[in-house]
């Protein structure tokens, strides 16, 4: 029997609020008239403040990817030269995506390791048309030093477009601060809302530096924009109109607990899951400096010695939980617990509570309860 | 108030069953887990049927265009020419997404009138690696013969691509029998699914002469079935999975009416709307012949004589009942009317007695009931 309450902590799809699931399900409304405009204005409102930019925000039907996709696509073309900084899946996503259609000069870093700002400066002072990062390298747990580079994509005159997906609304992301041309989010991250939408701020200083046509025809931050300024607001091809229903009440919700406030409550978890970690002896998995931090909304830690993938993830999942793996080269070393959204303290304690349980049936449980303890201090409770 | 019971009988997004909308609003679970993996299979084996296909199905995140765009762009590059057919907006898309990624050899139609098969014919003797057309011209209420270009593409090697996003399921659409490569529909036509999925069922000849990358990375259908042959079934990119669940929702409840049964049924439906015109004396918009036909899924009629879009279109929302005006070119000379998926006869005959109204009310009326009652004997009542 399937109860539908399966606590999904993985980094997105995250879980939804029933609030968000009632107002998406509502009946099918045209996607040109100005019902829907209002809704898409009021949801680009409520993001400018989220993004904390004053920058246009589109909205695309897609996973986040087709928002990475269209913001090299928009500015790159084959003869054009992107500097694409890795340090994860993501961050190789964007040098894949620039060798798609332009010239990619990839700056790649070990997986959960910091970047080498002298090495970025480097690649920039060889003259680039922009420069791509991810901010949250979700496969890793690390967020990345998008104000520092920022910085040296300003005073190299490129274009900055900056993977926000699984950042935005919960780590600090200072879109205009940063000098961030391109921001990107995805719905299914620190939104709370179910995936299927990519949310897009560009910088009027990336516009002017469009390219005549995109290089990808769905994936055209020119014509989304244009639609956009249409009246009543629109979308250039039919919207995942469910999907925006539940956006619009997502974004009413986090303005309710307003945005710093949810920041700070996912702040406040990611840290009680980092001290369950440590009191449990679970190391974690990304190198931290002064640039680079434990993200805040997933937890990325190795694997305990000598428990199999199987054995804790499937564990977890047995008693409901479901936690993520580690992608390509990291499976089976590491797991990862996401802390996003609508995420609650209960949520968190159950996780940690389960994963104890799985560690004591591995033998591998240092001290009972030592978990639970130390995320329940972090959490204030 | 909004009492959320607004008709639509716009020709997408239409009208979605309560059970779809319940099956949609469940919580979220990972899109790498067996359990998307099983829905996913369920909904393309229901798919194969329903594209009367044997080739593979994959379903993308995104609108009926992205299916479009990754269909072109999978299989066209820059020195590749590529007929494109057209006869309305949609078909003229094609030849904007050929022009982006190689040589469009456009074959261009008046609006609304049929294919001169002798010069699609004539192009592809030019040679050509692909051919694009667009089955049932939304923007016109035409259907245009595959079966006689799908001759042709064959005869003449040519990869052959169909959009039957508001076709299949509602009009006759053999994928396999009349040779289609690459066939395209959107949820939100006659599958009665909230917009934001692309369904593309991809021939192994297609397959085989996929290009190395396609031109488009988020658009990419070589990554979709590589993504779609893993264990479990999964997407390349997060999916929208709330809207996977709608579809497989709608794929019973249309199995269980019989797909056969459901295109006989909104064959019945379209009857209706056209016996009604006839008997109000409004005139249909587009030509036909003995291969292109009246489409089963929108009727597109001609604006009558003296009644402008507003009073006659906004004369009808005003009763909350929504139906499509013309697009482009077409702008206030025609109006359409969709008749898709759970569209019932009260619907038919709600939106017909509306009509009849606001025209009245224009002092347009001919006959009073005259509309209702061919409607109704149209569907048997």
């Amino acid at each position: 029997m399937d109860n539908e309450d399966t606590l999904l902590m993985i980094p997105g799809p995250v879980k939804v609020a029933p609030r968000v699931l009632r107002a998406m399900s509502r009946p099918m409304i045209s996607h040109r008239s100005a019902e829907f405009g209002a809704i898409y204005d009021d949801c680009r409102a409520l993001l400018g403040e989220f993004f904390e930019t004053r920058n246009e925000v589109v909205i695309m039907t897609g996973s986040g990817t087709v928002g990475m996709d269209a913001a090299v696509g928009s500015v790159i073309g084959p003869s054009d030269k992107i500097v694409t900084i890795s340090n994860g899946k993501f961050g190789e996503r964007f040098t894949e995506i620039g060798e798609r259609y332009g010239q990619a000069v990839s700056v790649p870093f070990e997986w959960g390791t910091p970047f080498d700002l002298e090495k970025v400066k480097a690649a920039l002072e060889d003259g680039a048309r922009a420069v791509a990062m991810v901010h949250n390298e979700t496969s890793v747990g690390l967020t990345n030093p998008a104000k520092e580079v920022g910085k040296l994509a300003r005073k190299h005159d490129a274009i900055f477009i900056v993977d926000g997906i699984s950042s935005i609304g919960g780590n600090e992301f200072l879109t205009d601060e940063w000098n961030i041309d391109i921001a990107i989010t995805g719905s299914q991250k620190a939104l709370a809302v179910p995936p299927g939408l990519a949310v897009v701020a560009v910088s009027s200083r990336a516009e002017e530096r469009f390219r005549d046509k995109s290089a990808s025809y769905y994936a055209d931050l020119k014509g989304h924009m244009k639609s956009a300024r249409k009246s009543p607001t629109q979308t250039p091809y039919t919207p995942a109109v469910p999907l925006f229903f539940a956006l619009q009440e997502a974004l009413h919700m986090a303005h309710e607990e307003g945005f710093a406030a949810r920041r700070a409550r996912t702040t406040r978890q990611a840290e009680a899951v980092r001290a369950a970690a440590a009191a449990l002896g679970i190391e974690l998995f990304p190198r931290v400096n002064e640039h680079s931090h434990y993200s805040n909304t997933v937890t990325a830690m190795k694997m305990p010695e000598g428990v199999s993938d199987d054995h804790l993830r499937g564990g977890m999942k047995k008693q409901g939980i479901v936690v993520s793996g580690g992608q390509e080269k990291l499976k089976g070393k590491i797991f990862r617990i996401g802390t996003m959204g609508v995420c609650s303290s209960g949520d968190i304690l159950r996780t940690i509570q389960t994963l104890e349980l799985v560690l004591d049936k591995e033998g591998k449980l240092l001290d009972r309860g030592a978990g639970v303890k130390a995320a329940g201090q972090a959490l204030g409770i």
